[in-house]
């Protein structure tokens, strides 16, 4: 079987490595020629509004996929007039769209910060009066990885943040004092079946993530649940089939949704290792129609992004029970270069191997 | 870095697969236009003697190694003129004779079952005068998976394996009743490091290897510092860089050298998600000198070879726990296709998801 992946970054990637062991072969789409995925599976590179690329992609596939949220949900919907493809290009148009998405989850019944939309100057003012401050001004459309917003926090921060902003599609939403960002992947497969991952806690730096601790600390069955009935709601109002992520903030004992991912996500990295099946193995048999497998954890995890730039090779290599992910890119200030996770089957062996591993960064 | 692998079937295709992540780039070589290996890496194919096509493969690559330890050495002493070459030649010429193998061994101190080389049929008598009956009557090279070998059980047997096997140079062997057959995977370091995993226990079904169990029931620490002493000192002695396996007999309490493997080997398979780190990422850090991974082991696994035919895909999939491993190859009768490690935390859940594998193979 040969599956087609829109998007060819390190997602896509590492994708192709959890199904090559099932047999299945790849064919990625990327605007960029360097795409990570490019040299280890079929590759085609064209806009993604090229239809005449696009329909090179996909001569001969059995399955269409994305790893990307940006793919244009036009193409996603031309290629599942001919191919299976999932998740179902909707998922793409909830996540591409922060007011669509908030009103989504509040829909399905789940808490979200409070948010309003921002078209006009005017609009601005009338939803700093309903939310207050401190609020963040974000796109309502390509925002990622804290691009895209201006946190508000005094009323001489708000001209600033329209100049930056305004002139496109915004959503005020209030600045949520979280204690602290969880995020939650699951599967669902074509027969409706579910398996989720536990929670896990996501440390940010400069927007970026940093650090994913799996399962989070003090994790209780009701978070867990409360998380697990927000995905599956969403992927059934949705008619989804494959891996999505939701980030929630935790405030107060209560999650507020952030934001939903209709794909693998990077706070999922750690299944790799760490659960009885990954992330990315699940999402294929998700949108291949096969059983999803076990997602229970093994051992404590905790995935570090190697970003900009990549420490001394064989040092990290020194670290048991590290393992390394680099995805082939050229370093460049703020890039995702790679991953580490680092296991242990108790949470003492865990930081005693995250220590050493921070202490190989200062050396090297 | 691109290593070149000389050989591309499903050993160079799971080393590849653990080399991605590594940051590492592959090309491989193999007379087979179809190999394993040859759809998610560059690929030459040729015949192991064209130097022009190896020389075309050796281009531009960081280091070489090998996952078939029939590559002429003559080739690989051609290549390490050039490259860095893992592991060292003279371990093919090694593993490439039984009887300069089980010399090797026995010169180092450790026991092998009786044994006499035949040249002719002179020497064969003589060699069963010696070693009685019943024995083994094998080809020095070129052996494998049962291949090029005659039980002799009977007086009457053996001129019909004569006839079958005479002509080539050949070696009797004592047949050892033993109670089962042990292997052991190790890795060594180009500085000297070495890290092994435990013995496993290795069932064949005519001649090619069905089940391998991780760690091997009953292991005791006096068995495994035997062969951890044993492949040690074949490594210390060849200068070897990379991962060996030495097969045993165990029988009466003690470990018989049956053979060795100069390359990662499919008792090893089991690593992949039962171990620290796989044998096929710790042959990469090998050979190309970083620091050896961990080879503790995670749970218990059991390694099953899908020969001739797969089953049910969708079936086995819905066992947790199971691992599936195809290797892209079009089914043919006796042809190892993939493999399964099915693994669990504990025997009696390994034992439950074995019994639910075996009922759906016959349900298949």
């Amino acid at each position: 079987m040969k599956v087609g992946v829109l998007g060819g970054g390190q997602l896509g990637r590492m994708m192709a490595l959890a199904g090559y062991p099932l047999g299945l072969r790849f064919r990625f789409f990327d605007p960029s020629p360097d795409a990570a995925a490019g040299h280890m599976a079929e590759f085609v590179s064209g806009s993604y509004d090229d239809l005449d690329a696009v329909e090179r992609f996909a001569a001969g596939l059995d399955a269409i996929t994305y790893e990307f949220e940006n793919v244009p949900a036009e193409t996603a919907r031309y290629l599942a007039e001919r191919l299976p493809v999932h998740p179902t290009p909707a998922a793409l148009e909830v996540a591409q769209d922060r007011l669509i998405e908030k009103t989504f989850f509040r829909k399905l019944g789940f808490q979200t910060p409070a948010f309003a939309p921002v078209d006009s100057r005017n609009d601005l003012d009338a939803a700093l009066r309903e939310i207050g401050l401190p609020a963040v001004l974000k796109t309502r459309r390509d925002g990622y990885d804290g691009k895209g917003q201006a946190v508000l926090q005094h009323v001489a921060e708000i001209d600033t943040a329209w100049e930056q902003l305004g002139g496109r599609p915004l959503i005020l939403e209030a600045f949520v004092p979280f204690e602290r960002e969880l995020s939650i992947v699951a599967a669902r497969g074509l027969d409706g079946s579910f398996r989720a991952y536990p929670l896990v806690e996501n440390e940010h730096r400069a927007g970026i993530l940093g650090r994913t601790i799996a399962p989070a600390p003090g994790l209780t069955p009701e978070l867990q649940s409360t998380a697990e009935a927000c995905v599956s709601a969403a992927m059934m109002e949705l008619g989804y089939a494959g891996v999505m992520t939701i980030e929630f903030f935790e405030h107060q004992g209560r999650l507020l949704v952030n934001e939903m991912a209709p794909r693998v996500h990077n706070s999922g990295h750690w299944t790799i290792e760490g659960a009885e099946t990954s992330q990315f193995e699940n999402h294929l048999r998700a949108v291949l129609g096969l059983p999803l497998g076990s997602t229970a954890v093994r051992g404590y995890s905790t995935m570090l992004n190697l970003i900009g730039a990549t420490p001394e090779w064989s040092t990290m290599l020194g670290i048991d029970g590290l393992h390394l992910h680099l995805y082939g890119k050229d370093p460049r200030p703020g890039r995702k270069l790679g991953h580490v996770t680092i296991c242990a089957t108790d949470p003492t062996a865990l930081e005693e191997r995250l220590k050493a591993f921070v202490e190989s960064l200062h050396r090297s």
